[in-house]
């Protein structure tokens, strides 16, 4: 992950893209991105959905919006220097308490996160 | 990352979270949680967003709202089965080639991605 | 709806808001808004987001976040002087051209506008 | 609005995209056409975000994007039956007592609703 953050935060240099990379900004694009993952989904009924890497065209496209919302999330993290794989291992140590296994089993209510 | 997909992977399965883990539902839990992410960014100051970590509540909040969306990417591309750094490398040297650094240099137009 | 968008810009101008009502702010916003209420949406099943409202406690928080994401939609078109209703009415006019009934009837793919 | 939300609700009909509208899917091509929209503003500064409506083409793109947001928070807000309009109307009037305009002075902590 740190060798992606590097690739992505030379790519942005080269191209002297520091000046839009602004923690409000790549926030943005990081919603603009997931507009994007959301619109492949809309229409498709939840059985098309679970099946839809079968499809070859749309496999490939799926792949390429969670690659760009991906790269977003580590430029954002690379400058906010927040540690991803740090703090999800936090989080999910305080969902471990937040959601015992067996009061939050099979309810979705209340016992949403992850 | 494999590590952490299999942690949230078996965080989901011991709580019989699998039903709603559909790619459709985790779609729209990515945005939800970018949604928290943008709230808390969304009025300040350019500068204030940019010196956020430098407050400790803050900072804590952004980091739990990255993890938050970082979890919710690893378990929709576990579910989908795309490999996350694999996609992003690939989607890197594509967008090597659609940007060249000398025509892309400072230019934000037409010249978004990443 | 211009009823509702002057009290919005004095409701923000009796608080001094202005100076956050910026269009970037809005947007943001506004997309905060749409994450909370794709939260709400986001485990249930079809079925049971078909029937959300005859649930008491869920239909109130819905038609809230609905109030808060057209809110801010006013605000940002106000902002930005917009006529929504307009802008709207061009956009269904070009969508019956784009999108003749006998070619699009019952399909989603690449007729998924409106 | 109930013309506008008439007008949608029948050029669904006649389509036969009611199967693609339901309240899941609306939700999510809500969240799509934000997108879409924070895409055009993510790169702008304040700025040139506030001036963004002197420039036709952008000017042409936002009205289009700000269309088809209110399109779908109006099918997705005629499908659950909400009245919007009654609904913000409620929103402010709570969001009056929330937020003293004496207190709410210039701050946007705490004080974030619109």
């Amino acid at each position: 992950m740190q060798d992606l953050q590097n690739k992505l935060r030379e790519f942005a240099a080269r191209r002297e893209w520091e000046q839009f990379h602004t923690p409000k900004n790549l926030v943005m694009a990081l919603a603009g991105e997931v507009g994007e993952l959301i619109e492949i989904f809309q229409w498709l009924t939840p059985k098309e959905a679970i099946g839809i890497m079968s499809d070859d065209s749309r496999a490939g496209h799926v792949a390429e919006e969670l690659a760009d919302v991906f790269g977003y999330l580590l430029r954002l993290a690379d400058e906010l220097e927040v540690d991803l794989a740090q703090a999800l291992n936090h989080k999910i140590e305080m969902n471990e308490l937040k959601y015992p296994a067996d009061k939050a089993r099979g309810r979705s209510t209340k016992y949403t996160d992850l």
